[in-house]
């Protein structure tokens, strides 16, 4: 359908990867919008994993390596771009998978564990009367987790999160490894270490990143984390955004 | 459901009409992520309309009071967010009110004209039979249009547009006046009048200046688009979010 030379070629598939998600009903239509707002902020990005990227997807490689208990959480878009990467993912650290949802359904939870055991999963925590511990100071639906999975973990891969449950999380003294497009969201904000960059391009780098340093030392990798700053890395990805505008507005007067 | 001090009130609100307008089945899947995009560069621009919309609001409103056959062109997402101000501003003008799709289909065009008939609108053409003109270099249903409408229009009002039908129109020699809060789209560039901002925003705004306006001599409304020049208006709306975003990495940098 969408010609391969289109200049939006990437970003149309992954649009129609959503759509299709959606049609299967586990993507929410508030899924559909949070991914355009993605494809925004990746615009103003340059569409390439940059260097603030690099940094945060290296430091969280490491936390997920030292993790006593790491877990990562999938909701409706993160199953509909990257289930593989989170099956190859979970097995390279190795670490636990949970189905983790803003607007809950056992129907939802139900077919992302099914997308997420096509693509090899062996396990999928969160589904059901699986997710039956709460986590303080959030609301109806939104609180619930996996006793074995979330509620006892010591680190967090949330990509995608919403800004509440990653400060919750927080506040729980985890640490939260976000992946968020948005610079300035409130998830990138609050969370430990923060991977602005498309989860389809953040995704199979972090794969890489937990494969190549999986021999580390442990000394190693804490040194890793002890030299990451997550709010330079943050500061860095505004500044790159903030330059690219300022040059595209250059060429506009010029042209 | 949402609580009025909740930060993000009015987003939140219109993505409520979005998602309706999407159960309604007038709203498609597209239409939702393109609201996402949208409230990324709204979050961007500040959430305010600023003097370079006000520029473009004041030369469409000229632009529209001077056409001979001004045509409002109306899709899903205008349809769901602004339906009563799309029909005031046809009144206003006057100007004739066009269902025109990119994923065109005798449903969303029947819902479509009744959301705006509801609102007040006596004629909408662009429906069924009525859209049997067509556009040349546009393909398959994109191209149709009503033979009475956009065909003969000399300006054409297209909020929301996509940057292929603006290009379009363009060369048949229309003046089109876009809405878009992303002011490097095609939709963006292409236009003889781009407004960047908000269509909440600005609908109200423009209907405004064309009552304003409405007394004005030839003369004074010619002079308004001599003085008009599009890409100092795109020019100041990129530096204007640049500066923002510089300002914000500025803030994360020292707190």
């Amino acid at each position: 359908m969408i010609p391969p030379n289109h200049p939006r070629y990437r970003s149309l598939l992954e649009r129609e990867r959503l759509v299709e998600g959606f049609r299967e009903g586990y993507v929410v239509p508030q899924g559909l919008i949070a991914q355009g707002r993605g494809e925004c902020f990746d615009y103003l990005l340059g569409e390439e994993t940059q260097q603030f990227a690099l940094e945060a997807i290296t430091a969280a490689a490491a936390a997920l390596l030292l993790a006593k208990h790491p877990v990562i959480s999938v909701n409706g878009n993160v199953a509909a771009l990257t289930p593989r990467e989170v099956v190859e993912l979970s097995e390279a650290v190795p670490a636990l998978i949970e189905v983790n949802l803003f607007y809950r359904s056992r129907e939802r939870e139900d077919k992302i564990a099914e997308v997420l055991k096509r693509h090899g999963a062996k396990s999928v925590l969160g589904v059901g009367d699986d997710a039956s511990c709460t986590i303080p100071e959030l609301f109806s639906e939104r609180r619930r987790v996996s006793c074995e999975g979330i509620y006892k973990a010591d680190v967090v891969l949330v990509p995608l999160e919403d800004g509440d449950r990653t400060q919750a999380l927080r506040r729980l003294g985890k640490t939260v490894i976000a992946i968020d497009l948005n610079p300035l969201s409130r998830t990138a904000q609050a969370a430990s270490i923060t991977i602005v960059d498309n989860i389809t391009r953040a995704m199979p780098r972090l794969v890489d990143a937990v494969r190549r340093m999986k021999n580390a030392s442990r000394e190693e990798l804490e040194n890793v984390l002890k030299n990451y700053d997550n709010k330079r890395v943050l500061a860095s990805a505004l500044l790159h955004i903030s330059k690219r505008i300022e040059e595209l507005a250059k060429n506009i007067r010029e042209s």
